[in-house]
């Protein structure tokens, strides 16, 4: 890093280390890895909706999915100093109750490795073994507090399979906060398949990715606020991907659908003590600048703060379709939306990187 | 109106003309109006979400559904001097084929009868009656264009019963296009309830309502597009409600996935001739006002144009939960909203009034 550029970081860039490769290779329902003959190429897929002869199946799983050098090659390219790299979904939602402590250990311990390798160029979000059991969340939270490289914790929304507005996750947070571990929430799963139509096989992978996903992130973390979780643990920090899914938009609207809720009135759940969505999105919530538009990040900025808004690049994912290109145009579009929202001066330097390193303590 | 003072026009308010209450009457399943013993007092249930004993079930149906003196009393109040009223969802989706045309007929008269009541201070969206078949919906088109007050018509997501995606319904948007009538879509069915969740039932209707219904119309336009209707009907002029769903601040994750999509390059379905998200939110779309914060109605105001968002309210919709409330607190929000965004002055004549007299020819 020169001494007169600000530091760029990517909070938003995933990685499948060889173990979770080779977990997904020994599946044989999604999410998996495998062959589709004639072509002995490996495709990974990871959706429902990708599953099906009528769309390409999956994507194609480069060194670029599992290399680290590859990542870093990518960062060079696009001036980023820093990648903060976590396990790409579904992580270990799948894997059996007596596998999961073993296997988030085992990936956590590589992830953070490979951070090793480049010091002060690469940090990590951990992966809990979710369906391992209290213990070993609990447990596993303690141990990536001591892995050097580890900044928080990347999480779905499925929870302990109930969602994250189920009680038996406040302890989660509760722990995840005792260590000053921000979450890094990341939708999977999408919508159900029935409200994209009968023609939705027509159009590609492009209502799941573009609709559902952050459908899925903004239903999760409006759960999370209807069900008190930020009463609760007042101090839980929580970076939303792709600038909250849809949540600075729909902000006002959420708030007035609870200010003008009979039952939530009949409940006692109104007034006194209880955080408004604006206070949450500005106390509790960071969000990633992955929204491709200066309209959708100059709204992320407004609702949550110009120091709570982070870049990121969504990498291995969004490649170009050429394979000339050298810049991403998914990386761009990105850029090109800060320098819009921001300019390209001293006021876009937190959004770029300060923000990140700031709140995440990458220094 | 003085003629200092810019005319404030409602572009979203809605009325059930008691031809409607009839049929919603005759109903036993959603949507339905009936009163639950011991009480004797009618309530209008709409959603699958309210019709639970764990929720208040629908709402009370005041005088302010039926009655159009209650609609002019609440525009004084709220100093709107015209409203373009429209019947509430789920409007004629559920109606039998062979009384379809019959109902739209009549509700149509009706409420084209109630805007001559008021003469200047009145117009309307017309409803189609879909369940009909394609020459009862070409005829309410033709018969909507010489009712004196109708300026378009309403239309919820369903369309023929395969959404607004269907080939069937490009000739019904043509003929909407040929007598220049523009479609104000509105959502109704919002997304399935596993969505939300276990603990649905603790969050009153917040969930459906803030979340389920601008979901729905995002996936709604965005299916339009990826469908290539407004390559088919260049000219369709969309009024979206809730200022789009979420569709200004994901318009630009929806077109990276778009360009980015291998099976739709490998169909040939980019490049050329293809109208991006943008020009069709430049293009053919408004959108209403009716977001409830200044962040959203920004993102709006970027996406489509200060030209293309037009003021509205949601009457009778959620009105104050205090009785002795005069003003509306929900319509109060989106007049703060508007001067937020466009300050007091001659810039929010547009988006109050102007915009919507220009494009619906209400002078």
């Amino acid at each position: 890093m020169s001494a007169t550029k600000s530091p760029i970081v990517d909070i938003h860039t995933h990685v499948y280390p060889p173990s979770y490769i080779e977990l997904l290779r020994s599946r044989s329902s999604i999410p998996y890895i495998r062959s589709f003959p004639p072509s002995t190429d490996l495709r990974l897929v990871i959706l429902p909706a990708e599953d099906t002869e009528s769309t390409s199946r999956g994507r194609p799983v480069g060194a670029e999915y599992y290399d680290i050098n590859e990542k870093i090659k990518f960062m060079d390219t696009h001036s980023i100093d820093i990648s903060v790299i976590s396990l790409a979904n579904p992580w270990l939602d799948w894997v059996p109750q007596d596998e999961a402590a073993k296997a988030a250990q085992q990936i956590n311990d590589e992830v953070n490795s490979e951070c090793e390798k480049f010091p002060g160029r690469l940090f990590a979000f951990g992966t809990l073994p979710l369906s391992g059991g209290a213990a070993a969340i609990a447990q596993e939270i303690k141990r990536l507090k001591g892995l050097r490289y580890m900044r928080g914790v990347i999480l779905g929304t499925t929870g302990l399979g109930k969602g994250l507005d189920d009680p038996e996750l406040v302890p989660v947070f509760q722990a995840l906060h005792d260590v000053q571990m921000p979450v890094f929430l990341h939708p999977h799963y999408g919508l159900p398949g029935s409200v994209w139509g009968e023609r939705a096989g027509e159009y590609g992978h492009v209502l799941p990715l573009a609709l559902g996903f952050p459908l899925e992130t903004t239903i999760a973390v409006t759960r999370m606020i209807l069900s008190g979780v930020f009463e609760r643990v007042p101090g839980l920090q929580m970076i939303l991907a792709h600038s909250g899914g849809t949540l600075p938009f729909l902000a006002g609207r959420i708030e007035s659908c609870i200010e003008h809720d009979a039952h939530l009135k009949a409940e006692g759940k109104l007034g006194k003590g209880r955080k408004t969505v604006w206070d949450v999105l500005k106390k509790n919530i960071y969000l990633d600048a992955v929204v491709y538009s200066e309209v959708g990040l100059e709204a992320a900025i407004q609702a949550s703060g110009e120091d709570r808004v982070m870049f990121g690049t969504d990498h291995p994912f969004f490649p170009p379709l050429e394979e000339e290109d050298s810049k991403w145009a998914s990386v761009e579009t990105n850029y090109i939306a800060i320098k819009g929202a921001l300019g390209a001066g001293d006021e876009a330097k937190g959004a770029l990187g300060g923000n990140a390193i700031r709140v995440l303590n990458l220094a």
